[in-house]
């Protein structure tokens, strides 16, 4: 028996029975390794994504792990494959697809969120959302592709370039890995972090975090720049503070990538968006060229996906898992280990 | 004697001999003939921006007129030369001059707001922010250069491009100029506009002007565009609600220019931002490539400016003009004409 865990209803996980869908054409049935709790798996289980999420739900779309069954008419796909998943359907109809921006269609199906997810011991997905992982990497490590994607896709939309100074407002996971994209694209980057626990973090992986608790983030912005301001900032908080933060620091033409999700309409200085001619570029998810750069960052080591690794738990315990990281506390980024259980896998 | 309008404290202004400021070197002395007021303009008068503005002040910074004398070492202009002024004087360095993007210098002088004005009778300007005007090009219409080239400066920094639909939210004299501006570089265009005496001129000028009062604006968008949603939205209206109209038109990667001043933070829907990937792009002034092709567009009558000047008062009058302007109306520009009370004029 394979087991799958649930969203039954808000702060309400449980585990049950996967329920086994054979892959039909053009699909393949993979045995999930890792799969990472994510800020949006966590908004789910608080009961805030109900109105899109049809309960019992299996969760999760940070994966890594490997194929058991290819359907008919798969190429270049067998059983044993590394692979994680980029977890996206699109109709390729609408007037998003028509322009080339699939991944924002207007109807996307995001797997693990609309339709069921990889915190199971056996998903079916279609063969066109797989990406191929080099064997030398770690499968651990390999479940944090997916959150360097979407850093790939932020710097990226930011247009981020060598020698640029850049500040990135919130250190969680996200943006942590944006900080760690961005300086490897040549920028210098500050992370604006409440978290002794995340500024501890990001100091190990070399990068100069600042509390904007106890710092003067404007005068230490000054400072860097020589008065000019930064070039880019990341909104990564989700905060409204974070957001005036990431406003403030701009110089002239600076750009604002607008990564975290705000639910709510949020008050912003649109004064000095007139003033210092600054841009406001919003970034959603990613495309297939962004994976595959976050496959190669992850696998050589540009980042260190095992640092980013705090724990990692059996997919038994992944209900706890999740009430633990609601408390917050010194965690970065949690796996949930879906092989530990699991009888009779060929993975 | 030489009169000027002068700015001396909230809702009043009067008129006084103009102070005589002979040309030094460098510096060229006009005598101004058409001078638009601006809702810049309405906004010192309102006593807003007492906090900027050293009454009296003379105000005024829309303007055409003719060269009466140059300073020493002033070349290629001569007395009676029509010209027009880009009145910007910057720091050369600051960041954001040593960037190249001198009209958003950290210490502009915007002439005609942090020094003295166009309103006046004899104005002693740097020959540095003279731009010429072709003599077929009468004066009057030439005063609607400088607020042709506010519109060209934001559609150059919205990229509009040839066939993409755009939404100009407010249709006051700087809406209608970016929605002719937006048109002649081969856009589809939509304004959307309260007065109905500023539809009914759209409509003249070949526009398509929707009432955001009577009119559902997401379904018009939603036919016009089969569902896709505009290319680019311009806010131009100053409103909370045309923020969100702006936000509320666009498409997957739409782009919405900012260019109206919104001195209070405003909430806006960063979601939308993030869903649909949108860009938000602030926009000021303008620099000399885009006041020479606003003089092109003003002389080739791509910009029908005697359309959109609904008045032309006398001097002596611009105080009551703008006791007029206040109360709103079926007003479109209003121009000062600083001539006709002057005796003994070269121009």
């Amino acid at each position: 028996m394979t087991l799958a865990v649930r969203y039954t209803s808000a702060r309400t996980l449980d585990t049950a029975p996967a329920v086994d869908v054979p892959p039909g054409p053009g699909e393949v049935e993979l045995a999930p390794a890792y799969v990472g709790i994510c800020g949006t798996d966590l908004h789910i289980f608080h009961g805030d994504m109900d109105a899109r999420v049809a309960a019992p739900a299996v969760l999760g779309h940070e994966m890594s792990g490997r194929i058991v069954r290819v359907g008919a008419g798969v190429e270049g796909w067998a059983p044993g494959d590394a692979v994680t998943v980029m977890p996206l359907r699109w109709d390729d109809t609408c007037p998003a697809c028509r322009a080339g921006h699939q991944h924002v269609c207007q109807h996307l199906d995001f797997i693990g969120i609309d339709s069921p997810g990889a915190m199971q011991q056996r998903w079916t997905v279609p063969a066109a959302t797989l990406i191929r992982l080099p064997g030398s990497l770690p499968l651990d490590r390999a479940a944090l592709v997916e959150p360097t994607a979407v850093a790939v896709h932020d710097v990226g939309r930011a247009r981020v370039v060598s020698g640029e100074k850049v500040v990135v407002v919130g250190g969680g996971p996200v943006g942590i890995l944006i900080a760690l994209v961005a300086r490897a694209a040549g920028a210098e980057v500050r992370v604006v972090e409440l978290s002794a626990h995340r500024r501890l973090l990001a100091g190990e992986l070399g990068l100069t975090a600042w509390d904007p608790a106890a710092d003067d983030i404007g005068a230490l912005v000054a400072a860097w720049t020589q008065d000019a301001g930064a070039d880019v900032a990341f909104e990564v908080s989700g905060a409204a503070g974070g957001v005036d933060t990431a406003v403030d620091v701009l110089g002239v033409r600076g750009r604002l990538c607008l990564v975290a999700i705000h639910p709510r309409p949020r008050e912003v200085n649109l004064h000095r968006f007139f003033w210092r001619e600054l841009t406001l570029v919003g970034a959603r998810l990613y495309d297939r060229s962004d994976f595959e750069y976050a496959v190669a960052l992850v696998a050589d080591g540009t980042i260190p996906a095992d640092r980013l690794i705090s724990k990692v738990v059996p997919l038994t315990q992944a209900p706890a898992a999740f009430e633990a990281l609601e408390g917050g506390g010194d965690v970065m980024k949690i796996l949930v280990d879906c092989t530990d259980t699991l009888e009779g896998a060929t993975a």
